[in-house]
């Protein structure tokens, strides 16, 4: 099995190359408990999620204590079948987490969690989850969304995905549950992410 | 059948409002051929691929025309059972491209394709294609796969996407092949993509 993720970060600004460069420090913590390869695109992480998600969060935290507008742009993978297995991707919480179509699993998710540390940074996103290669796959659509409606973010549908508006440490913890709890340990599934700080536009949202 | 996506525009400048602004001037030129609501995280494009892609393409360019770095994220979907039909978005180009699988699909979208008039910008982007709620979802993007190493961008397989450098014209004709030519009509399929330009990242790849 191969989990992990492709992100970028976009600061709206012309330090932008400083804001990336200190945010990317955060992924160091990890150590080899991560594969890191960055290009001019995006960064690539392979890792189970007990590493992955505090390298993510780490690094949003890091690059939005600098000032001004950032965007986090996220796609989140596990299980596809063109990549191979890799022992750095083992997974107990997904071993516990994962569970295919089936009642209360809506509760289950909800139970795993424990409470997170809020960051004091007001994070606006937008995720959407894709389970592949199952017909029952709105079910698992169906069920995160019955999960986001209860978790502790405030939750707003569009078109084509799923607003996500709270402190960035419920954002980045509502994003991994909605990634593990809600498909089979071995299924392809991909949950793409887009977390923003600090816009300027007038929303008359609460963020 | 709903088809459309929501997309936004990443200059790194600290001019990025009026970046964004100006290349959204261009999403007019589609008039009611389009639906448009705009919020502080993305813009929602609802309509038929033939004004979406021209559209699309003309808002990268203009952005493109400002100096510096630019990225352009984009998530695409046709078909998703959740959204209602809606005739702004009934295509003839749909009905003309969209294959299941079967032989002699590649032949046929590279068949299709009329030469583009390039727009002078070097573009590097990624692409994922989820085609959803079929177990031969790998056969789709196989066959994606094989149509790009066969169109007018340069291909390198990336971990959970495919990367394409070439001029932008090139790369959205390849974006909107992929989206439409590998599945059927009615089936629900997402692609991600996003597009750079003038990236100050060190690469030894040619943009």
């Amino acid at each position: 099995m191969y989990l992990g993720c492709q992100f970028s970060l976009y600061p709206m600004t012309d330090r932008f190359i400083e804001v990336i460069l200190d945010g990317l420090t955060a992924i160091r913590a990890a150590g080899d408990r991560l594969r890191v390869e960055t290009d001019d695109i995006s960064t690539l992480l392979v890792g189970a999620p007990e590493a992955l998600f505090p390298a993510l969060q780490g690094c949003f935290v890091r690059a939005a204590s600098h000032s001004g507008h950032l965007v986090m742009n996220l796609s989140l993978s596990r299980g596809c079948p063109g990549e191979p297995d890799d022992p750095i991707c083992r997974s107990p919480a997904l071993r516990e987490a994962a569970q295919p179509a089936g009642p209360g699993r809506v509760d289950a998710a909800l139970a795993r969690e424990t409470p997170v540390t809020p960051t004091g940074i007001a994070t606006a996103a937008q995720i959407a989850l894709y389970p592949l290669g199952r017909p029952d796959y709105m079910a698992d659509i169906a069920d995160c969304i019955g999960y986001l409606r209860r978790a502790k973010i405030s939750l707003s549908p569009k078109h084509f995905c799923t607003r996500l508006d709270g402190d960035a440490a419920a954002v980045f913890q509502a994003i991994e549950t909605s990634f593990l709890a809600f498909a089979g340990h071995d299924d392809h599934v991909v949950l793409t992410a887009v977390l923003s700080k600090g816009s300027p536009s007038v929303s008359n949202r609460a963020a």
